[in-house]
């Protein structure tokens, strides 16, 4: 079992000790099912590692992963509200299962929950941790709300895309390995280290996740390829080649995306105007500088050798998606 | 001008400038919509009051003061959207004005604009003020949870009933004071005492909104008379006649609950049988029982004999309604 599998264990069953169902039982229940059908616990994990990786005691670590995989997972339960999303993770979502209601209450509940995680800390750490974490919990909406404004508008610059891409998931993967870092006691310089490390290799992930979606193996990216294309969804593939193109292909991509047409041959028709303008080559090439830009910061770090090792294993297979 | 109405101007002022829209506009905008449509500001100005009753500087009181009104506003527009509530304070509701989404996203940025409030205290007095934030955040989500659940549910005790209006109201009125008392560095006891006082006066005043929504005065109560019993709320003074009632009593009293034909008639019927069973002694002297209780608290505080007039006379004007 990789060093990952193993902290992923280790956090799951320190989650089902600590989520228990309580009373009022439709309050707690919708809390419980979330943590418990799955996930890749990837932020708990980095959190955990982290600590241990800059000399902290990982048990420490735990109470703070906790918090964060909470927080994610209300952020999960509200924005599938907001998105009518019947199914996450191959079962039914909390509103779904419930009511909207239900998950808007429980949701909340959920979020003060991931709070009061952090209490098992000394009040200095406490306050450290908590101020990374409503800075990313603040921004976590704020990259939401952006996804929403995106949908209606038609003047979204890449510049934009990125900041939103960065808000709604990267800054809560670099503060989770923040907090382990400030968990191990490591100077404020340090620790920004390595949350620039988290923030630019969650960046480099999510414009994968653009690029695989209409150019990757559907059975390793384990959904439907095409999926953003027929959704009409603005990602980095798309912007790009509107900013790329010529007046020609400008008024095709469009009037493709004002369709409601879902079929094959618009999946393969915006997929062979990307690659006429060269979006392949583009979106690897972005991806690449903001891998580089995240281990290059690896460097810089005061911890061994063999510990930048280990950082930067995580980090490729998190990008082959392996873990 | 009163103390109370001095604090609230303050309040306000400081409300204001703290409260700023700004990107992305479509979140922050609600924000400041419902934080700026007035309400009494009762919670912030107790936790100003109470920290400078206790010799604390009240300056030091608004941050929190500010994060306790932010986080009771989002308790608003997320109990609106569950209720499906078009109006509040004679405004538009948050989802009425935007849409339910804006109102759920915009709901989650208050609860963490409201944590990040309380980042101006240092680390120890910053842990204990969030220790009785959370706890308390977390109550109110229990109370709308079983107000929910009490609607569908035929078994209601008493108990239950206190416990629910506690949990939803009286708990963050208790929790305003006590921070005060925490940012005058007052002890772990007597902050616990105006909780006590707080908590009390808090079920006193809900109990008699149950009673004055039936056998109040219109025009001092502020809303129409009769409004729970059209809405078969199952209220103190129903819950307290099926208690007492003859089986007669009871079974018209069910039957009038389960009609949702909404007529004067009905209002006339069910507050007979209310009165014919006594409730609103039984009722009158709970409340009594309530406040007495919270007065009472205030003998064995090491303030001034002068403050707890202060605070005796606040008490008595927030049930008499003039605050």
């Amino acid at each position: 079992m990789n060093i990952v599998d193993t902290y992923k264990e280790l956090f799951v069953t320190y989650l089902n000790e600590k989520i228990k169902v309580r009373e009022p039982i439709n309050l707690y229940e919708p809390v419980q099912y979330i943590l418990q059908i799955g996930g890749k616990r990837l932020r708990p994990v980095l959190t955990i590692m982290t600590c241990e990786l800059f000399n902290g005691n990982a048990k420490l670590a735990y109470d703070a992963a906790l918090g964060v995989e909470i927080f994610h997972n209300f952020t999960l339960v509200h924005d599938d509200i907001m998105d009518h999303a019947p199914i996450r993770r191959g079962k039914e979502t909390v509103h779904q299962k419930w009511d909207i209601n239900t998950g808007i209450l429980s949701g909340d509940a959920m979020m003060i929950l991931a709070y009061q995680c952090f209490e098992s800390y000394e009040a200095t750490i406490y306050k450290k941790l908590l101020k990374v974490f409503n800075k990313t919990a603040l921004e976590v909406c704020e990259g939401q709300q952006l996804d929403v404004d995106f949908e209606t508008r038609n003047d979204v610059t890449i510049t934009e895309y990125i900041k939103m891409i960065t808000y709604k998931t990267s800054v809560l993967l670099a503060a989770a390995m923040k907090m382990g870092a400030i968990i191990a006691n490591v100077n404020e310089e340090e620790a920004e280290k390595i949350y620039e490390f988290g923030l630019n290799l969650g960046i480099a992930f999510q414009l994968q996740d653009d690029y695989l979606d209409t150019f990757g193996n559907s059975k390793e990216f384990g959904k439907q390829i095409g999926g953003d294309i027929l959704e009409n969804k603005k990602t980095f593939l798309y912007l790009k080649t509107l900013e790329v193109c010529d007046k020609n292909d400008k008024e095709q991509l469009l009037n493709f995306y004002k369709s409601k047409f879902q079929n094959n041959s618009k999946i393969m028709e915006v997929t062979s105007l990307f690659k006429k303008n060269k979006i392949p080559e583009i979106v690897t090439n972005e991806i690449e500088q903001y891998s580089n830009k995240a281990f290059n910061i690896l460097d810089e770090l005061s911890i061994t050798e063999e510990k930048k090792r280990t950082l930067k294993s995580v980090g490729l297979n998190l990008m082959k998606r392996t873990i």
